[in-house]
């Protein structure tokens, strides 16, 4: 028996399109020989539908499709929908299909609903209280979706699951697992899926197919990767990562019942009383696609695809970057070019006075080397206009970051105003870092539709940004730019460093209190200084108000600001170190 | 007995000042001669803590807190808390304990965790697993944490809880309920707790004391409005609405055990088998606060102590606010006069040549009225500007809506240098109306701290603007402003209403698609125009990419944009009416 991993992307609501991208997946697996294909999770509706799910028409819609499908598709499939029983008050369950001969032959329901970073599944969904093995062929094969298989030791204690779906499928005996998924990318994410199916297979003796959606969906982009495990958690076949795929995996026949049954015995004679898991006879055959585990070419991969499918999923052709000549626009624009193709990039440099000529030459050698649109628009008349309005109302004050803001201001509006008269999206070129301790301003630098590196601190941009010019064999991003010591140039002579801690240290501090929630204490013991750990902390504290008006930014870390961040504003709460501080540094941006 | 209801307005992490609170408040009751004091669901966290929970430090401050408390508290306590228990995994608790005697004499947790709307328990919470009533001197008293109540029939099926605690609880026979709540304000909402509560405690056959916070916190305003009802269902106390209060039920002595069995006995005869509810023999007494149900008034309400919360704890204390001479700034400018006081707003007027002279004029009007700082910035100067830098990019361009967008960006530039300048909080002044269809200029008039007006419809702020009128007896706001077609002057003798239905009929859509969640048919039912209907929905639909960069705003409505409104940008799901339309009314702005 042949089976197809498709490994498609969808789009979130587009029910129609969805349908029909499975159904050319599942003619070209027909073609291929293929007897079953199997689809990520939640194929039809799109991944994650959100509030989308609150829409009876939604859910209706996603019902009257799938049975479409059913009577369309050429082969068998396993097709995620969602689920609605209207026993008892409305109940929606992420669940899969079992497709074949024209017929629903089987439902699957999600078990565990993953609720806590970006996932909100326990706001929309119940969960499974069936586990039955679906029978295909003269295979038995045990259907679970994405976060049902994500129960290991440590991750089950953690977030306190009750109950093991797979245990529960694995005790009806299945010869074959298969997971349907949609787990968004973040760096190293692809080892921890390997290690954790690897653990299942052994655990359960079971072999795994695990298909994972791909593609971006506003924040998450899902990098696909789907793959087949043996029972021993040998990998047999991969596909490839951040785009389409389908790919085949050969089963093999069961052995005998007779065979089957002295093996069950013997293999329980071996664990423990009470258990009745028996090892898989099936035998797996499939290819491996080639596999990167550089995190800086997974990251740019990641903000390549995110970027070209939120633009494309929102209907934008053409993109518009302000490029500074600084390391975060050069890398925006890069990646920009490598999403849409550079005849869809425009970049605009908008010098105002206190931009050095490197600056705009760094620009414009950045636009070239990019072979994209380039303009440069400076700002000086607008700045000029503001003193003049705003004389009388701020006379007898200091010129202070109030003027700085305005220059950031009318920046922004100058992109906005491209957006709007051309119809391009602005992209917003801030990091991770600006982004924590609020070295950015809202409304100016901070406008864009999507942010795409909103993500990655700076000392990964200029990771990334090396990787774009040793992939390409030369400088694409011009070296003076990474060389450079990183400025706003909103005043003369003006240096990030001025004004924040070296940027090793801030994204060290950052790193330890956003992604690994460590306490200041923790922090100062990795080796920083208690001032600069707690000067960090009260920053990213006290500038939740800009990030909650931030772009959308694409997500690739473990833990990013945007849907799966919830601050409130209005709080006081500090983190203090106990360890002694001198008096914290003050600045602002 | 003497029972005080402690109706405190906390703030979110400020664990120190919500203690604070709690003690003075309880030195008072004490003076007044109380046995019990019972303070709002998680007192010492603030609600709603958020991702603050995920933080070992929060917890463990709060832990303390109580711990300090319960030594400080002159007399007995309900206080609100998150429990923490760390047997296997970290599992957090929404959790009331019972202080007495410098001791924590019982603790209940939660069972019901709401996880929509507005509100992510189930992220945070683990459900209470125990039920058992505390017994204070005499009385046995059954806790519960607000939703806990909310079980009443319809909400149980809709919501799919399995369990109801407060049957859980009356099985044990308390002779009392309290529930502690932090039960956000929606129009309306008031009259609906009140019918819960009659139901519940007619059910029960047991009085019941609710405690309600009060207060803003981000979007959210909690209203107070504490209330005590005996077991017939009748209102015995009640607690001010949109402040702090103290107010006192006195619970009078219980009758004899003979009494009671017997009475038991009689009730249990009238009720189904199985049911061992009995009637409490409680006598109560208290105070009723006055109680407006006017949906104006309590708006209006709402939106001055959520405006004057989000200010004092975000630690501003002047705010300003671009006043165009409309109705919407001239409310926001009223609203922000009451929450912080006329020396405390700033209005500036930013006229184009577009700007009619009557709208300076209102403005200028409105500003003297109030009371308020008043200044005119023209913008023509920045307009001229941005025409100068931008017409080599925009050259054979038509003017189109790009300019318009310029004029909005310009003042919306202008207020945050103001605020920049002088420390102050920009006040957005956008209503729900423009935000539902976009009609609104991102990083334009939708810059601001606070979007004081977003969740009221058009028609609702005329509502809110003649009753501040009414109300001060004179007209605050000018009539003209009130009685001119609403207009954005964003180009020569524009009017809302060219590029918009009219807004009554905008607002009935928007109420039945956002609020009632209706389908586009269901709408055309109720009387409007097929091809208006789908317009409408359209918009609201594709400009989510607006709101999710938009700036927070107050709720009062049952279903408002922000936290609440959980929408994908990057979509492709549309509701379409099956009725026939014509073409659809394009438009934009």
């Amino acid at each position: 028996m042949k089976i197809a991993l498709g490994q498609i992307n969808t789009t979130v609501g587009d029910i129609t399109g969805n349908a029909d991208r499975m159904l050319e997946f599942a003619n070209r697996a027909r073609d291929a020989g293929a007897d079953l294909i199997v689809f990520p999770e939640l194929a039809v509706a799109g991944y994650p539908p959100l509030d989308l799910l609150l829409k009876d028409s939604f859910i209706q819609a996603n019902l009257e499709r799938l049975h479409r499908l059913k009577e369309r598709l050429p082969i068998a499939a396993i097709v995620g929908f969602v689920d609605v029983n209207h026993g008892k008050g409305r109940h929606l369950f992420n669940a899969c299909a079992f497709l074949e001969g024209g017929a629903i032959k089987a439902v699957q329901h999600k078990t565990l609903l993953p609720t806590y970073d970006v996932f909100d599944e326990d706001r929309y969904f119940q969960p499974a209280t069936q586990h039955t093995p679906i029978q295909y062929k003269d295979i038995s094969i045990g259907l679970s979706i994405c976060e049902d298989i994500w129960t290991r030791g440590d991750i089950l204690e953690k977030l306190s699951y009750q109950i093991d779906p797979l245990q529960l499928l694995s005790e009806k005996k299945p010869e074959l697992l298969i997971n349907v998924s949609a787990s968004p990318f973040a760096v190293g994410k692809e080892h921890i899926r390997l290690e954790l199916v690897k653990e299942q297979t052994r655990r359960h003796k079971l072999p795994m197919i695990y298909v994972n959606s791909v593609g971006g969906n506003d924040q998450l982009i899902f990098d696909g990767r789907s793959f087949v495990m043996n029972e021993k958690g040998e990998l047999i076949a991969m596909a490839k990562a951040f785009e389409e795929d389908l790919i085949y995996v050969e089963v093999g026949q069961k052995e005998t019942e007779a065979e089957k049954t002295s093996k069950v015995k013997e293999t329980e004679a071996k664990i423990a009383p009470g258990r009745t898991i028996k090892e898989s006879a099936l035998k797996l055959k499939g290819t491996i696609a080639e596999f990167s585990s550089d995190r800086t070419v997974n990251t740019l991969s990641a903000l390549v695809l995110g970027t070209r499918d939120y633009m494309r999923k929102c209907g934008f052709k053409r993109a518009v970057i302000g490029l500074s000549g600084g390391i975060d626009s050069a890398v925006t624009a890069a990646i920009a070019v490598k999403a849409v193709g550079k005849e869809n990039v425009m970049g605009i440099a908008m010098p105002s006075p206190f931009s050095s000529q490197h600056s705009i030459d760094d620009a414009k050698d950045l636009a070239e080397k990019l072979g994209i649109e380039f303009h440069i628009v400076p700002i000086e008349p607008a700045m000029k206009a503001y003193d003049t309005m705003l004389s009388p109302l701020f006379e007898g004050r200091e010129r202070d970051v109030t003027e700085e803001n305005i220059q950031a201001r009318i920046r922004g509006a100058i992109l906005m105003a491209a957006s709007n008269k051309f119809g391009h999206l602005v992209l917003a070129t801030g990091n991770k870092s600006e982004l924590a301790v609020g070295y950015c301003t809202l409304y100016g630098d901070m406008c864009g539709g999507l942010a795409v590196i909103s993500d990655l601190p700076k000392m990964m941009v200029y990771d990334v940004a090396r990787y774009i010019n040793e992939e390409a064999g030369k400088p694409i991003i011009p070296v003076s730019t990474i060389d450079k010591p990183p400025s706003a140039e909103l005043r003369p002579n003006q240096l990030d460093q001025d004004s924040l801690p070296p940027y090793v240290i801030l994204d060290g501090i950052l790193h330890a209190y956003v992604e690994q929630r460590r306490k200041p204490d923790e922090i100062i013991r990795l080796g920083y200084r208690p001032e600069v750990v707690q000067d960090v902390i009260n920053r990213i504290d006290r500038n939740e108000y800009k990030r909650k008006q931030a772009a959308p930014g694409l997500k690739v870390s473990s833990r990013a600001f945007g849907m799966g961040w919830r601050m409130p504003i209005a709080q006081r709460f500090q983190e203090k170190a106990t360890a002694p501080t001198s008096h914290a540094a003050s600045g602002s941006a």
